[in-house]
């Protein structure tokens, strides 16, 4: 019989780089058992250190072929590589799960690469919360580098990415004339932006569209002014390849910009910031419903509410008045 | 100079169908005003009666034509309707704002007819929370029917769609292949699906796999067995129009079916609970937030956690210790 390894164990094989413990640890997290709590605080100290590169854009716009070029070029210096695939899992994203399996592929005889994908659907918590356990897990298992890919559509993905040190976001030509209209949310989220599928029509006019919108004007002094770079990538044709040099080396330049400057320590603080809240709002929730469990109060008051005889606010004022009392 | 409505007048204008009432009240509700709480106490006892049709699916399906077409058809029947489109903004949704404005010309000379457009960047309880509370005030101001309009990608908007009455999916030809493995997201998202640009290559074959998909054998007795069907809505060419009638009468059946059921029993139950976990959530983070404003020691916590002498989860539990204690 196969003995079932405790969560100190798998923490202890985790940390020695064992890809089978750090599979059932994401398991763990996403199923929100409850050792995560504990797993996390053994797991935390051994983190903190590995650089966080976020990956977003549209769908089609070629993030996975992307992806998966710079894990390469990263692998070729020597850096292991760990990747976060979310995937805002609607009835609509049938086709996901075939990309995924061909790029696991093409690195799964690579012990220097782990890839994860994660579906939004049904984390209590939100995508976000998930996201940020996850990625630790993948850094205490020793990867130097930890890629998020995301979609970047709606507000959890957009907190996805404020997690990320340096973010890459992909655009396609065709877009010239919507840039203006994206103009605030490129410059909130690109550190760097890579013009993918730069040899069709239309290119050139959208590098100058970018560099309009992202003209030094726009920027205070000693801000970083994100860096547009023109890439060709196609899954299987080497051959064709433009630009992943360029890209890896505006990683390195953000990157070594963010520690010069000090901007990290702001990055890392609005992490912690956004993760505290996420966490509060969980086990505050977890409190309240406790209190209320097996009362049948709660059947009460939704139903309540149904009937109009009481209103959500209301509801909400009363429950928290009963349950909680502010201390000191 | 021009007199500023009190939230009391603004209700009282809102609930004789004042359309100015509204675009404020919905205004005060997405920049979480603090009168908020007490503008939707006053705004509750006058909904609860409108139907709430979700309209969902991938961009490019052709939503808006469709709903343009089933505005026009519920006027027909005499019904005034309201409309939420759900933006999940993102720095990629640049062209969703031209279309709306298309939209809102052709029923703006139609008193029956209030649209509004939502984007999700920027709320502080996520975009559910504010929609439930838009919903709301177009109720109040008369609305009979409240179309709820998104992409419906992420949590987020999954949550939304479950807060409709009926949902409407919109999918297009040529995911044919896709269908099976969306099929656990399509039984729990669609009573109708509408098979849009039915006229393309494809359609039988995706109606095949669909019907394949939601056959009979899928459902419990008594279970509603969402509806097929084909639909053709091309924008500025209503001659080519194709199953909208249909379509009426698919949504008036299920509202039928809801009733005789008693299934909106629990739509009802279902929508009220997911609220008020949202709104919970928002005020529990309020109370914390309220017990470390001024003490510094927010700061402290994040850089004893950025130092790694912390971690998110020990931090939580002190401060939930320290700040609240539970009653009775």
């Amino acid at each position: 019989m196969k003995k079932k390894l405790s969560p100190d164990e798998m923490v202890k094989k985790l940390l020695a780089g064992d890809r089978r413990a750090a599979a059932r640890l994401i398991t763990l997290v996403e199923d929100e058992m409850d050792e995560q709590h504990e797993v996390m605080r053994q797991i935390y100290p051994h983190t903190g250190k590995a650089m966080i590169l976020g990956i977003t854009g549209a769908g089609g716009a070629g993030k996975s072929t992307l992806t998966d070029h710079i894990i390469h070029k990263f692998r070729e210096q020597g850096k292991k590589v760990g990747v976060v695939v979310v995937d805002p899992s609607s009835p609509f994203s049938g086709g996901a799960f075939l990309g995924d399996r061909i790029r696991l592929q093409s690195h799964s005889q690579d012990d220097g690469v782990y890839i994860r994908s994660l579906a939004s659907r049904g984390y209590l918590g939100g995508l976000s919360r998930a996201t940020h356990d996850v990625i630790r897990i993948i850094e205490a298992m020793g990867m130097q580098i930890v890629i998020v890919e995301t979609l970047g559509a709606g507000q959890d993905e957009i907190d996805i990415i404020h997690i990320a040190h340096t973010c890459l976001l992909v655009l396609t030509p065709g877009m010239g004339d919507d840039i203006q209209a994206m103009k605030a949310g490129i410059m909130e989220i690109a550190d760097i932006i890579a013009l993918n599928k730069a040899d069709l029509d239309g290119a050139n006019s959208c590098i100058r569209h970018l560099q309009g919108v992202l003209s030094v004007a726009s920027f205070m002094e000693g801000e970083w002014i994100p860096k547009v770079i023109p890439t060709v990538s196609v899954a299987g044709k080497p051959e064709d390849l433009r630009g992943i040099d360029e890209l890896a080396d505006a990683i390195t330049e953000h990157q070594a910009f963010l520690r010069k400057s000090r901007a990290i320590d702001k990055v890392k603080y609005d992490r912690v910031e956004l993760e505290l809240g996420l966490i509060f709002k969980d086990e505050l929730e977890k409190l309240i419903f406790k209190g209320l469990k097996g009362t049948g109060k709660k059947k009460e008051y939704i139903e309540s509410i149904i009937n109009r005889k009481n209103d959500p606010y209301s509801v909400v004022e009363e429950v928290l008045n009963t349950y909680l009392v502010q201390g000191e």
